[in-house]
């Protein structure tokens, strides 16, 4: 089983930290059969941490996780703090395969994303005239 | 003349200031013609300024500016500080058209981004077999 575990670096607003949780809500239904379970964790400041969501994945049955880090710059967080703590949990775990992908801010589509954001707005006011 | 301003955070770490820098650089190639300048501004923590950044774009000539904060979450930088720095600028140039668009993470193609970005990493895997 395939988990997706999105990894954010957490808030001290509840609120922000609620926004991951419903955006990967979000990301379970459009995914659809592609993964069999997704997940959120966070590096500091909200629950549950990166190896409690790795720890979650393991114990739905997944022999394969992706984490994917939900951050717009490759900071000491992407860099260290996140390989670093899913080294650990893989070698507690060496018949899970763990990949850390690439941060969104890596995205190839991040461009095209940025453009569309700020033409959607446009648009949708046009709409409005 | 139409800009474009990607506003984000700014960090005490160099790297990613001007990871931010070169993203608004690829941008702007990848805007062509739809924009006739592409800049970044900085909320804190690094230069233009949000207020210096749009200044720059009046200067250039903008009669129409698009602020998009470069931000995952909708904390108080985007709820808060992003429209009041450009309020106080619109005031000053009433005459200037400034929109600030939805953050980021807001954006209707993040989840299929994210996605994306989970799958590239296995496809380049498996392209390396």
């Amino acid at each position: 089983m395939k988990s997706l575990l999105l990894v954010a670096h957490g808030s001290r607003r509840p609120q922000s930290n609620d926004e991951v949780r419903a955006l990967t809500a979000d990301l379970r239904v459009r995914a659809g059969a592609a993964y069999g379970s997704v997940a959120c964790a966070f590096l500091e400041l909200a629950e549950p941490s990166i190896p409690d969501g790795i720890e979650a994945c393991v114990q739905a049955g997944a022999n394969e996780i992706v984490v994917l880090p939900f951050f717009l710059s490759a900071g000491r967080h992407v860099a260290e703090d996140v390989p670093q703590l899913v080294q650990q949990k893989q070698r507690q775990y060496p018949h899970v395969s763990i990949d850390v992908v690439p941060y969104l801010g890596a995205a190839d589509g991040i461009l095209d994303l940025l453009l569309a954001q700020a033409e959607s707005f446009g648009k949708a006011r046009r709409a409005c005239r």
